[in-house]
């Protein structure tokens, strides 16, 4: 079976690729380095070192005698798409392509505007090259639990059955996304399930939810083989933060109260949840949703856990940059990839503290300042990056004008 | 009051522009021309003649009096939209400005992403441009009831309260699009919304029926203030080719089993709910939908009734080009408008005969060609335009022979 992995240097792309590689299929990757891009923009890097993309898969065929085909380009372009799935001629495409930081696309109306049109428009080149090649290739799209936001009833899995004055139908479940990288992933579903309607393609779409972890069986091998480790605050999510901060040694910071409850999942579940897609394809013109996590953990759930592992961190609250509900019901169904098989890694001592041993041997890599929330959802225009070298030392430094230090 | 009527030179951000002008508004206009540019592209026309914008402003002011200000220029450019809002500072902005025509969404994938990226960029400007100058500008969006498609429940204004496993919340109305264009509706309704949560904008979105009409009390007032008439299969409504079929003697041409239901509307009932929603702003925060139709018919029932103001017509049925239930249940409220003090036309006769006559004095522009079906739903690849010229004779022409007719 042949698979494209679309976005196949990204955090989740690379380790899913590997894992695909070794359990036999024949793998291609595609990527544009928009993620490296973004480090570069933002002035952050992975805190575990990765290898340039044609490296890692050097390094794999060393490793394993497997080997990937790369396609670099950007699925934004139309032909790079057509000239990828007519020579590739997946079975299915794996789709993590995506700008898929809510910071990132909450800084301005540039960074709103790229996402949404930087994602829509992949996939829907995406739609078109599929059906026009072949129509029963499946996408497995990558979506994510944000789509649904925090309800006040049961979330099920992409579809509910409303009944109303009398009658009763299924519907697609109701979306509330939090920001305009969500409302992108809510955008791609609508999308697709159309097209899955019209044109009888075959989709699955991953609402996943968030991952944890670094290591699987296979980055593990070689050191040219690890996967990212983002802990600054537009990429990084909130259980890597914790870990960092505790390895650092610094108070670990929840936003808001801290009630805010989602779904998690270990890395290594991401790689069984897709082969289980792939594995057990949608039927044509099906446009299928599996809620994609394990478990569900407050704020201060995961900060208790962190610092019960790290033998006592101190939790700080701090204002909340987003604007979403501090303590809310939450409750979602997750029983679809169960049922196909996935036994799942639940988080528990053991990982968090291989986390923090992988935070502590990379310790001298960390820049403590790209922790602090930078992007606020309430404002149209926040800076990005580290902040401004005249806030270092309280002292606005004019341009032009050498610094202490140059002198 | 200041209103900002974007996309004023179509065919109803024009008779808008009139209407609010005459009833004391100060109005500004802003088109791309985008409109007329479809028309070239297809090689068509509006029935009744159009005078240029310039023309129709100027001829406004010689009539009435009244100046409309005039911003040329594209919502996706970001300079061009906050210097109109910076400029103008409207208390509401009504946006008119997308591509409106779900055959021409689907063409195939290069207007299905210019319409998606065309439609949803501009709004998220228009949003961001909103935010910046002064949050409190009421944001009159025009969407349209095929956000909703044809589920098998009562479809709500904008909100459905749902009960799911003994709890209950109100939750956004589950949205079945059926084109790209319907769907570029619902991703600018689910950003709007956002935007309205976490800058506390204040928007009404206008879930529109099918319009029907040309004439308003301002338009007839002289040539150049008309409104167009489209009745081409890409930018046509049902009822307007229904109209035109009749006047040319054609049989009424009704797509599948014609038992697909909509909401529809008289133009001069889309002038008074955009001034109510006007007058009676959303509030701070506050995303309102409001369904702006006011009678549901079948297409068959419309076929119908122009058969008989017509005299008799002869009713055929054609393949239907889009994937649609050809029957379904349909029953949609639409309280919201009649609350605040709508008092509708309804469709009789009278307006039939009318529409009738204003086809009948323009017949000589009549090109029956452009009424045939051309763009398929289950294509990814429509020829757009008139057929091409050998389909005219039956005999392929190859380029380069000369026709019979240049011999």
């Amino acid at each position: 079976m042949r698979v494209l992995v679309l976005g196949g240097d990204g955090y989740l792309g690379w380790p899913t690729a590997l894992h695909l590689s070794r359990s036999g299929y024949e793998v291609g990757i595609a990527d544009n380095f928009a993620r490296r891009g973004y480090d570069l923009e933002i002035g952050v890097d992975s805190l575990v070192p990765i290898a340039p993309l044609q490296r890692r898969i050097e390094c794999w065929e060393e490793v394993s005698g497997k080997q990937l085909e790369l396609f670099v380009g950007d699925l934004t372009e139309e032909a790079f798409v057509y000239n990828m799935v007519g020579s590739f001629l997946p079975d299915a495409v794996v789709h993590f392509a995506e700008q898929r930081s809510a910071p990132y696309s909450m800084v301005d109306r540039k960074h709103a505007v790229y996402t949404q049109v930087n994602n829509v428009v992949g996939t829907l080149n995406l739609l078109y090259a599929i059906a026009d090649t072949d129509p029963s290739i499946h996408l497995v799209k990558l979506g994510t639990m944000g789509e649904y936001g925090t309800p006040n009833i049961d979330i099920e899995e992409g579809y509910i059955e409303i009944t109303h004055r009398g009658r009763t139908d299924v519907l697609p479940f109701p979306k509330q996304p939090g920001s305009f990288y969500h409302l992108s992933k809510v955008h791609d579903s609508h999308n697709i399930a159309f097209c899955c309607r019209v044109w009888g393609l075959r989709s699955t779409d991953l609402n996943q939810g968030v991952v944890y972890g670094q290591s699987t069986p296979e980055t593990t091998l070689h050191p040219d083989l690890a996967t990212r480790f983002d802990y600054d605050a537009v990429f990084g999510t909130v259980l890597n933060r914790f870990v960092i901060q505790a390895a650092a040694g610094e108070a670990l910071t929840v936003y808001g109260k801290g009630g805010q409850t989602r779904g998690f999942l270990d890395l290594r579940d991401t790689l069984a949840c897709v082969e289980l897609a792939i594995r057990h394809p949608a039927q044509p013109g099906e446009f299928r949703v599996f809620n994609q996590f394990t478990e569900s953990f407050s704020v201060n759930e995961l900060a208790e856990k962190v610092s019960v592992a790290a033998g006592g961190a101190e939790i700080v609250h701090l204002e909340d940059p987003r604007v979403e509900l501090e303590e809310h019901y939450y409750r979602a169904a997750h029983t679809k990839l169960l049922d196909l098989g996935l036994l799942p890694f639940l988080l528990d001592n053991d990982l968090l503290t291989e986390l923090l041993a992988i935070a502590r041997s990379h310790i001298d890599r960390l820049d403590p300042s790209v922790l602090r929330p930078q992007v606020s959802w309430r404002s149209t225009s926040s800076s990005l990056g580290r902040a401004p070298k005249w806030q270092s030392d309280g002292a606005p430094q004019r341009e032009g004008r050498p610094s202490d230090r140059s002198i």
